[in-house]
């Protein structure tokens, strides 16, 4: 049962005296419950037994790490329909999507459970001695992958589950053995709590130490501020605007020690439509696209906001089409009266930039706080010359560049921002084939490039990579999805002559976690 | 032959009007060529030809790169005593050392070639899609790492060679697909501008693009500057001061699109002594860390500069022993009369502190820029209380912390700054489980963890790890040493559906590189 208050390790506590409320934009009113902002005071403590934490849970074994992972998703399933019901009053969003993204993140619990309990993902690494050698003996030197301390994790307002109190970085903090502080977002407090009591439930249940986590209300910026800043946080994950990720790097950047931080940010996912296809199936893709850029109200960072192609008959009639299929959309409801506001004052200023042509821009009345879809178009040259053109406006909007030629296309693309994902729309690999420089830039710019589909639905496997070039993320060396998402908050630690026995599992001789490890420049799980 | 002119490109281009000289130390005079400073004008030639590169280097196969790097290191064997006396009379280093890092550099080179040549290095992931799952179909997604775009080194004053103009970051950048841009070290630059030479060379004769590679003649800070804050260089690796990392990060963490900086910096290496140990091996530690701590003249990143242990008997005796034994030493010639400067300047301060005790501290009459070693002691509530304490002297110096107990000893190396390498001397593994906390405290100060060794030697495998919480360096979760470090300049990048001929050959079904993959999380070189 939801009442409010943080939780700074497993103590509920509301010191302070600023509250706030979340709010129901279905019905367009704010929800019951009082939240209460965590003081600095609280702050401190919840940072404290971090620490403290650290101490023993970065010692914590792949098995029992297991089982905390396993316990969170368990206990977030037990929540049942309160969270359900919370979720979808604190978003807006319909209960499939509610249960979708439920069972997402209990998907992305496990998989770091079944990662840390198998164990090779330490990618321990081991050269033997060779006391022989000339001029100087080798020394034996063995290394593995160790947490880096407690990490900060932002909410995400558009994930209120699967990127945020239990979301993929909690998880992969907690996987690789860092305590992790949450900043719940202001917009699901609710939800978030609720979560934080199964995470809570879970750490009591299997022993882990107090203050392995802890769930920090705040309306504002400043109890982020202050997280970021303190100087025993030594990570950080955020998921949201480029304005708000930014914030948090350049404040994490200018502290004594400075600490990574991987924000996963803005992207408008071009998708490049080439001729061909355009003509053989443009009615099939505008049907297509008009449900990708209105899926989930336009609410997904993978979300279609730029549309490419190059001038032509079938290009005019694909626009048509777009613009027939997306005004046949039913408006949906976006998270919060911010969210919608923001849609509204973006696509407006959008809409008032020079040479923007609107195709479809939906009028008729709608139910607060929903939003309404619009497509608009513009020449290649003036994309290029107003930069303005290539911000992202988050919800279900797009604009088509008509671009002159291949080689206009090929310019376009190579001035656009870091994105997370680009899509290239083509007839079969033939006519792939043919634009070769196009695949190229666009593989420059962007994290993951998808073939004849749509950007939008984000795999949660090994081989999917969310992120890319600033500012898209704030370091494209990582993923923000799937299990290498855990390199965020590890580091390589080697020990050298090291005696066995004081060795931690993964790197003694006789391989007792019978782990794969390279020793000697081989892949093994035999002992040495 | 040195010239004294920068490297744009393939050509030798001196537009600017900017001089100087580098200095023999040994001799005490400056050497004669006169270098000429690149201008504003040469650097933007050097990043455009470098990006222009990028777009043909990326996409260059392992074997390829194998044969560039390996030419490379061939092209330096070639210069041979050219090479040779060029480093001494640069550096004031012997001959005997200007070799092995000579050794060192060609292997590390070699070592990268091995890498990309036999080419799993990319960590090729595939998850093969499910057309019939429900509720949604499983894309096909595959992932490999790529090259981030041009990346500028900066020479090292203390490894010419190995950390420098053909060095372990230069090697790395290569081997990953970036063209290098080196900002050459002005005490060098001769030895800087042979290795260009040689880079050149193996660029032609193995067919690499002009721009793969550039070297940058510069006295000041504003050739860097330019070039870590050019919006077409894509990452930083430098290896030096705190104070210069620092400027580094600092401007690229500014810059609209921040860039990656690894800066490997300070370091004093603690070295514990547990109490038996000192008490049975005293005097043999003693000549051992004399040795350590004046070894190249003090000027290794890896340098013993702090040794910490429980007063006692043993530990008086073991001060007077180490005094004793680095006074026999030969006092021997720094790299620079600035760098003998600085030395001299940093020992004065730490020596009018409050609370330290000289206890050698060699006062005889020395040759210009040969370096007087120095040993202080100071107690371990002092050390504490004052942070001064806790800074490098780069050179021959080191502080030997008395502490009052165990506990005192664990809660200063829980203040300690983050460090390249910690050391435990202990009386065999029975010892060292005694302190298993002092071992636990240590762990999460460093990159390295030695046992009953010395800090200085830094091997280079897979399993080493040089690097460490800031400021040892900017981001403890890469290593400047060892293949791994290649992941410094690369990330990951996934194709969603992507027809199979027009994948990477690392990614394609058919596995024509016959690399090791992840395939549906299962390690095989197998074909799909």
């Amino acid at each position: 049962m939801m009442i409010g208050k943080n939780y700074i390790g497993n103590k509920q506590s509301a010191q302070g005296s600023k509250n706030y409320k979340t709010f129901n934009p279905q019905l367009n009113r704010e929800n019951e419950i009082l939240f209460t902002e965590a003081t600095p005071q609280e702050i401190d403590e919840a940072v404290y037994l971090a620490s403290e934490a650290f101490k023993t849970f970065r010692t914590v074994s792949g098995e029992q790490k297991a089982l905390f992972l396993n316990a969170i998703a368990d206990e977030i399933l037990a929540l049942d329909d309160e969270l359900i019901q919370t979720y979808c009053m604190e978003s807006g969003l319909p209960e499939g999507r509610a249960k979708g993204e439920r069972g997402r993140t209990v998907f992305q619990l496990r998989s770091f459970a079944d990662l840390v309990k198998e164990g090779s993902w330490v990618e321990a690494s081991i050269d033997t001695a060779q006391p022989d050698r000339e001029p100087l003996p080798k020394p034996d030197l063995r290394k593995l992958l160790i947490p880096l301390g407690p990490v900060v994790v932002f909410g995400a307002s558009n994930f209120p589950l699967a990127y945020s109190t239990a979301g993929g970085d909690t998880a992969a903090a907690f996987a690789a053995g860092c305590p992790v502080i949450v900043k719940s977002h202001p917009m699901h407090a609710g939800t978030g709590e609720l979560v934080a009591s199964a995470i809570i439930k879970a750490a009591e249940k299997t022993g882990m130490p107090n203050g392995v986590f802890s769930n920090l209300n705040s309306s504002g910026i400043e109890v982020g501020t202050k997280l970021v800043k303190h100087p025993q946080i030594k990570a950080v994950g955020f998921t949201g605007s480029i304005r708000g990720g930014r914030a948090l790097y350049d404040l994490a950047a200018q502290r004594e020690e400075p600490i990574p931080v991987f924000a996963e940010m803005g992207s408008v996912n071009p998708v490049v439509i080439l001729p061909n296809a355009l003509k053989n199936r443009g009615a099939a893709l505008a049907k297509t696209y008009a449900g990708s850029i209105t899926l989930g109200t336009g609410q997904f960072c993978t979300n279609p906001g730029l549309l490419l192609a190059i001038k032509s008959e079938a290009l005019s009639n694909f626009v048509s089409e777009l613009a027939n299929e997306i005004a046949k959309i039913e408006p949906s409801c976006m998270l919060h009266p911010n969210i919608i506001g923001a849609y509204e004052s973006n696509k407006s200023k959008m809409m008032a930039q020079k040479g923007l042509t609107v195709v479809s821009d939906v009028k008729k009345e709608v139910n607060a706080n929903y939003a309404r879809q619009a497509i608009t178009t513009v020449e290649g040259h003036t994309f290029l010359e107003n930069t303005n053109l290539h911000q992202e406006v988050f919800g279900p909007f797009s604009m088509v560049v008509q671009c002159k030629d291949a080689n206009q296309l090929e310019l376009i693309i190579s001035k656009l921002e870091g994105q997370l994902t680009a899509t290239l729309i083509a007839e079969e690999k033939e006519e792939a084939h043919d634009y070769s420089r196009i695949i190229s830039a666009l593989q420059n710019r962007v994290g993951r490039i998808i073939f004849n589909g749509v950007p939008t639905g984000v795999e949660v496997c090994p081989s999917m990579v969310h992120g890319g070039p600033y500012p898209a993320s704030t370091d494209s060396r990582f993923t923000a999805v799937g299990i290498n998402s855990i390199k965020r908050w590890v580091r390589p630690f080697s020990y050298q002559d090291w005696p066995n026995e004081l060795l931690p599992q993964e790197l003694k001789d006789e391989n007792p976690l019978r782990i794969l490890r390279q020793v000697n420049n081989m892949l093994t799980k035999d002992k040495i």
